[in-house]
């Protein structure tokens, strides 16, 4: 009898050799699925700033790594006691996991499952292993546990979302994650309600996204804040109903003028660069009361957010939470219809696309702020 | 026919004539209720920290001035267009209005009403004058437009809660601030939850008012959190089910132990101390995820609040409120009635009980951390 268990598979894969350098296409050996893990055929993937943040090795430095961790993909194999999942299943793998039977997958709440914990480090499977090797059967490290930089990755099937197959692959590799973690702040944390006002510093992918979702639940002032004035019109495109340009402001500040905007200070508002001053600025910029300010950005340079204690007890709050407080197998295939029925609109997020061997253009497309998102095919 | 109107009264109070220094007991002149006002005739008071800091004038520095704003009395006289309140009627004035018109007042979530807004300066009623002038005819300035270390006082109708004459005055006091302040901390801002962990950061009378309203709750570990270890017993007769001094933990941090303590983390944090480097360890001992952090204090230096900003994206809060999230009317006469049924146990924050003249003992009391809450008889 032919032994139907999955075998190592060689495919290509973008490698990163070294912080800030070009990655490298390379064939690389990617081994069968665990216990408990699914091997996907990776569709497409997209370049988030996260991945700029790992690269750069500003956070867990360990090389060669397989960078990425936003894609769509199809069940390839997958290991023992994996259920729920079959070859073929469309899906999008997720840095969060969800267990579904832990204490806080249980609680509406929190979003960052304990049976899966997220961890940044150390680039290797939770067993401590990698199920990458290069050419040389060196091991490669991982990222976030998911490695969509890879035709084929490998990853817990807690961290896999099944997807109806009508989805298509674009909005969905949007969705696992920068575009999920937008749309998710407003929603999802920020419960944004219908006629409040919001406020979003940084029209990025992540900003644009939260102009979505605040829309969605149906916020009837949405103001963008961003230094480059060619976001005005794309933030329109995206929901914001008022734009600000801070650098163009004669002698007011940001915060004045959105105070004179909203008669006081908006509801909610959103920090998504990763500025420490700018997450202060956001703070400041809700009102007195029950202001709620969403931090979604990673801080650039590791800097604390300070927050004017008299200002906090005047009746502000302030959260942060990762994939802004979705929870992947419960809320993306939600998301996903949402943006089938039009109610959502991300796909103008997708400003390029390439084909894997092209991977070094979509990191320059993005660190010269020319790209929203960059997609990248693997059979392109 | 008789001229029925309100006439100025003479009385004693307590002025506060230079920052820091003793209060002197003179004779002033209380003016009578102008419109939408009410003259109260004040049967206790009861001394609080943030009266310590308008006294040293840390912030608002403005003299003479009638200190105070937690007190129990009975109507003298109404002004104009007030409606519900006749003499008689036993009363507590509260330093935050409540109008029950304003969009504010109809929101669940606030409890800053618009219409009559929380201002901390400049020490006068909101059409720029005083009601109370010395005895030589000048001006004396207010405290939060209650001022209350006087036999009278005069509050817009906006800031006084109507009680059941039933509720004891002592109780009724501590409830009109620095009681209700911690117990609406637990009680309507964290809304804290049955079986959920607590960690209070400073066992003074806030601090101990939030371990009754956590216990209140249901919460079934309340961990204090004080540099003096008297507090362990108090805290334990206040529900505090586990106590650390920080200063007698040999390597570990507060955090670490508040850590191996709950497997993780509190579900709620309170900050009942105004200090900013103990914000943070309160945030800090949060589980991720859902973690939520109260700041009651005002920050003693005026230092913001730092947070590290990677912890804040695993999943935590930080909320800031006036007087615990609570509105007046609506919720002082629920906790009068929780106090009654012993749902809540408060009587033990009154440590001290003096009359008007021996007021200065009060503050004695207050600094050398000898009293919880020092309660000021008018009549005694």
């Amino acid at each position: 009898m032919e032994d139907q268990s999955p075998k190592p598979i060689r495919c290509k894969a973008a490698v990163c050799r070294a912080a800030g350098k070009p990655l490298t296409i390379e064939e690389i050996v990617v081994d069968p699925p665990k216990a408990y893990e699914i091997r996907i055929k990776i569709t497409c993937t997209s370049l988030c700033h996260t991945d700029i943040t790992f690269w750069r090795a500003k956070i867990a430095t360990v090389f060669p790594r397989i960078l990425d961790h936003e894609a769509y993909g199809v069940v390839e194999s997958v290991g023992e006691h994996v259920e729920g999942f079959a070859k073929g299943d469309a899906v999008v793998p997720t840095f969060l996991g969800q267990c579904d039977q832990c204490s806080t997958c249980a609680s509406e709440q929190n979003n960052l499952c304990t049976a899966v914990p997220f961890v940044i480090g150390p680039g290797m499977r939770r067993d401590g292993t990698t199920r990458f090797r290069d050419a040389q059967g060196v091991p490669l490290h991982d990222l976030l546990a998911v490695s969509s930089f890879s035709e084929y990755t490998v990853v817990d099937m807690n961290q896999v979302v099944r997807l109806d197959p009508a989805v298509p692959p674009k909005l969905a590799c949007l969705l696992s994650c920068g575009a999920g973690t937008g749309v998710g702040a407003a929603w999802r944390m920020a419960k944004v309600e219908p006629g409040s006002s919001v406020a979003i510093f940084g029209l990025g992918s992540v900003g644009l996204a939260v102009a979505q979702g605040a829309k969605m639940c149906g916020a009837s002032k949405i103001i963008g804040v961003d230094l480059n004035s060619d976001k005005e019109e794309v933030g329109k495109s995206f929901g914001v109903t008022d734009f600000i340009n801070p650098s163009q402001l004669d002698k007011s500040s940001v915060i004045e003028v959105i105070g004179e905007m909203t008669g006081g200070g908006v509801d909610y508002s959103f920090e998504c660069i990763g500025v420490s001053s700018v997450m202060t600025d956001a703070f400041r910029s809700t009102k007195t009361g029950n202001g709620k300010t969403i931090v979604l950005g990673l801080e650039k340079y590791c800097e604390p957010v300070c927050l004017p204690s008299l200002e906090l007890l005047f009746g502000r709050c302030v959260m942060g939470s990762l994939f802004g407080g979705i929870k992947p197998k419960t809320d993306i295939p939600i998301l996903a219809e949402k943006c089938m029925n039009k109610e959502l609109e991300l796909d103008a997020l997708i400003t390029h696309e390439v084909g894997l061997q092209d991977i070094n253009r979509a990191f320059d497309l993005l660190l010269q702020g020319k790209s929203l998102r960059c997609l990248i095919w693997m059979d392109k």
